[in-house]
């Protein structure tokens, strides 16, 4: 069987896990503690860094924007990025906004604070960096709302990996309940629609012992 | 004209010029100061980050990672990737490591706190970042040996983008003369391949008024 190592609340690792989804292709998740750096896994991925791809004939896929392309290349079927080159790039500068920036300025401040550091035992969150991330998510919900006003989904015409990867970046976030929902309700209206797809399922069921999600985080109607 | 935005002491910038140059498709180069944040430039790129590249027909393609596959999706004559699925994985997990994970554990640390810090008014360098810097590069320098000593080139049997990436990478921190080609022989050998490749010369004469290379950076006998 195809095996997926990955982190709940890794948001390139919630990408691969929805892409596969999409793709309807099966696989047994293996739960990673990066910060473990456990042996076995660097051996996989030098990098220590989920989500790391183990296909049944062996391919390693390692890393999540790696894993991402494979995924597109591999199993074209269902596509989840449009044919055209300059298409294409546009899902990917959307991809990079949401895996980079995002990531930086919202994730690591919010989630690392609150949820990594305390799973990892690094100690306390920093409070002026959960101000950042609160400041920062409400220009990124804008620039959702922004683009998902002027196209039916975030990089076009057509649902794209482009969705996935800020569904699942937004998602992280949702889940230590630093989402400003009410305040920008196009973006909103845009996350609805993707939690609503079954592929995005898996996601929603997500528990951390000790740490349980908001009650809105499982909702469809929230 | 194609036109391509970058900045000289930018790795992915970098990259995207190698590309260009290694797939024979002539330029014009516009330098982009990103901490300006040009009004002219947030309209290409809303991430305000080079590389951006704009094809004569207006197609705009924005991000270094989006260039990267752009370039190889638009112009295949010359691959700068494998065919094979699970060979191009490997490339992107190469690419990955020397575009994140050096950049936050090494460019970041030397080529941002000496170089990026006074061109764009930030103050002085931080020394612990300097000193952090240092130590990391050693390990990353081991690392292209490790790899260089068992293939080719870095990702296997042929020259890719992943040489691209960690020669572009390794040439930022020689700009700043902290790269310590005599401790890791193999290394130094891999990076005086790539050095004297054609696609390789723009990037050597690249000189910012005020703060001029070292002078074996752009000796091909360093």
């Amino acid at each position: 069987m195809r095996t997926l190592h990955h982190h709940p609340l890794h948001p390139l690792s919630r990408v691969a896990r929805v892409m596969l989804a999409e793709k309807g292709l099966p696989f047994d998740a293996v739960i990673e503690k990066p910060w473990e750096r456990r042996e076995d896994f660097l051996m996989l991925n030098p990098a220590g860094e989920p989500p790391v791809l183990v296909e049944e004939d062996g391919t390693v896929v390692a890393g999540g924007l790696p894993v991402l392309e494979y995924l597109e290349e591999a199993y074209p079927d269902v596509p989840l990025m449009p044919r055209e080159v300059a298409a294409r790039a546009e899902v990917r500068r959307i991809v990079d906004w949401f895996t980079r920036t995002f990531d930086r300025e919202v994730t690591e401040n919010l989630v690392g604070e609150k949820l990594i550091k305390r799973l990892s035992g690094q100690g306390h969150p920093y409070a002026p960096a959960i101000r950042a991330g609160l400041a920062n998510i409400q220009y990124h919900m804008e620039y959702i709302a922004f683009l998902s006003e002027r196209r039916p989904w975030l990089a076009g015409s057509s649902f794209t990996v482009a969705d996935i990867a800020a569904a699942a970046a937004l998602s992280c976030v949702d889940y230590v309940d630093n989402v400003p929902w009410d305040k920008v309700p196009e973006a909103k209206d845009w996350y609805a629609r993707i939690k609503s797809r079954p592929s995005f399922r898996g996601l929603l069921t997500d528990s951390i012992p000790g740490c349980p999600p908001p009650r809105h985080y499982a909702d469809l109607d929230f």
